[in-house]
């Protein structure tokens, strides 16, 4: 393993949850609560959680850092050999009040496992309104990452994360998507410049869609269109998100891993959007994926 | 395949439906609306959903009668032979308003597999707030049941409720159980009478309990348990349902199987009860199941 590119990625995602944490906590007006957890086998994590805010109404920004035996199970999806792994990134989902506000996602790792190690991770978008310009907005800053960096491929990674957010029971991906890349390794030093690059510019790619959406006008029916879609976030994250699914059934820490779930949610049956509504088009944007920048 | 019991089991299961249905649709002062749903591979089934009553927020109560291929991935946990299979049934979740009255669900169903056919259900009780003659009637109602009939084993099923309905995540039990079984052939004649005799008993078990709780006072802080623990119900069904999960990858009636999810939902980060609360001690029922008859 090589301590160093583990504990620059430690040293580093630390650093940035307090960035994050910042900047959105001065856009809300309120702190977020910070909820320490260990690991039994090894290692822990600190969860930042922000509720019921004036922006936020739920949002978490987690670090962890864990070491131990491969857990079974996951010893076929790990590269690598060794019976030790350690893991260590930050993940964060943020559900703002406001229905025309997106929610968003992004996560970024570092995983080893004996003498291999690489990153993974990402940022998607989720809007219960589409605004084209937010999706362009947000795409385009992802596309000017990878573009600085010659191991970065956008199209691919693009491509791949509307692959992998995808609700098959509903045949609808879960947002407008960003970008999803895994088993990143290559030049460990371009990798490990990349990832924090990536990570470095999640705030530039969602804090301006927040604050001019923050306060755009809104209405019962908006409201409901918002808790019923957040009721589809609930069953990608339950039913097929590898990480969420993975943690639950392997003893993770319950309280991070479920910090992604939105509050409130609704499920109503045969709920569907008018014909030509802008939640109609909102919708078939999640069904056929778009080319954004 | 024997073509009576199953026949039976459909006008059975069709009749029984009209008689929840206007049951429950009494004692609210709402109707069900109708929902038929077809199924590609052949058959289909009749949703009946209640939407925003007086005394149930949200239920639904489905007939279904489905045959074709035995679907890939099912080959294995279907008993029998041969490539064909059938199945009906009915399945109810009800959802009362009221924090202080129970969430149930019952299922009882026939499944056919070449010359194979059996038997399978049961009905478990979900309390937000734990009254002991609640769960007492309902397990004393099950009980009875399962000693007018030779075949049936209120103990074992019991214990089988609880160990299904089991959050492994959280550590709880789903509520406080009910009775489980599946793979009821011996005597295919008893075992009909049996299903009819438990499905028949639903109204019993259950209704007077909705009766007797829909008018308990309740204030926010009592419906603030009841969304969380609502939560906890969709964690279960998205994640662990063998019904739920399989019909969810397999094509299924997404409104049908969906239907059994609660509305409004919440997750509140960090939510526990207070020292010695009745919140608290209803979590300690579920944590630690009792024998209540």
């Amino acid at each position: 393993m090589d301590r160093d590119l583990f504990d620059r990625m430690c040293s580093f995602t630390s650093a940035l949850q307090d960035d994050i944490c910042a900047a959105i906590a001065d856009l809300d007006g309120s702190e977020f609560v910070e909820m320490p957890w260990e690991r039994a086998e090894g290692g822990g994590g600190c969860s930042r959680i922000l509720q019921g805010g004036q922006v936020i109404e739920k949002g978490g920004v987690n670090v962890s850092t864990v070491h131990g035996p491969v857990p079974p199970g996951l010893a076929g999806e790990l590269p690598g050999e060794g019976a030790e792994f350690r893991a260590t990134g930050i993940s964060l989902v943020l559900h703002p009040r406001n229905p025309k506000a997106p929610t968003v996602h992004a996560n970024f790792r570092r995983i080893e496992r004996g003498k291999t190690g690489w990153y993974g991770g990402g940022a998607d978008l989720t809007p219960h309104y589409l605004y084209e310009d937010d999706a362009r907005h947000f795409h385009g800053v992802w596309r000017a990452v990878c573009a600085r960096h010659a191991l970065a491929d956008y199209p691919a990674w693009k491509s791949w994360c509307d692959d992998y957010f995808y609700i098959g029971h509903r045949g609808e991906h879960r947002g407008v998507g960003g970008i999803f890349f895994d088993h990143l390794a290559g030049d460990p030093l371009a990798a490990a410049d990349f990832v924090e690059d990536a990570a470095g510019a999640f705030l530039e790619s969602y804090v301006p869609i927040l604050a001019r959406r923050r306060h755009e006008p809104w209405d019962e029916g908006h409201r409901e269109w918002q808790l019923v879609r957040r009721g589809r976030y609930v069953e990608f994250n339950l039913v097929y998100d590898r990480g969420t699914v993975f943690g639950l059934k392997t003893g993770g820490n319950i309280e991070a891993i479920l910090m992604s779930l939105p509050d409130p949610v609704r499920w109503v049956a045969g709920h569907t959007p008018e014909a030509g509504s802008w939640e109609e088009r909102t919708l078939a944007v999640l069904v056929e994926p778009r080319e954004w920048v």
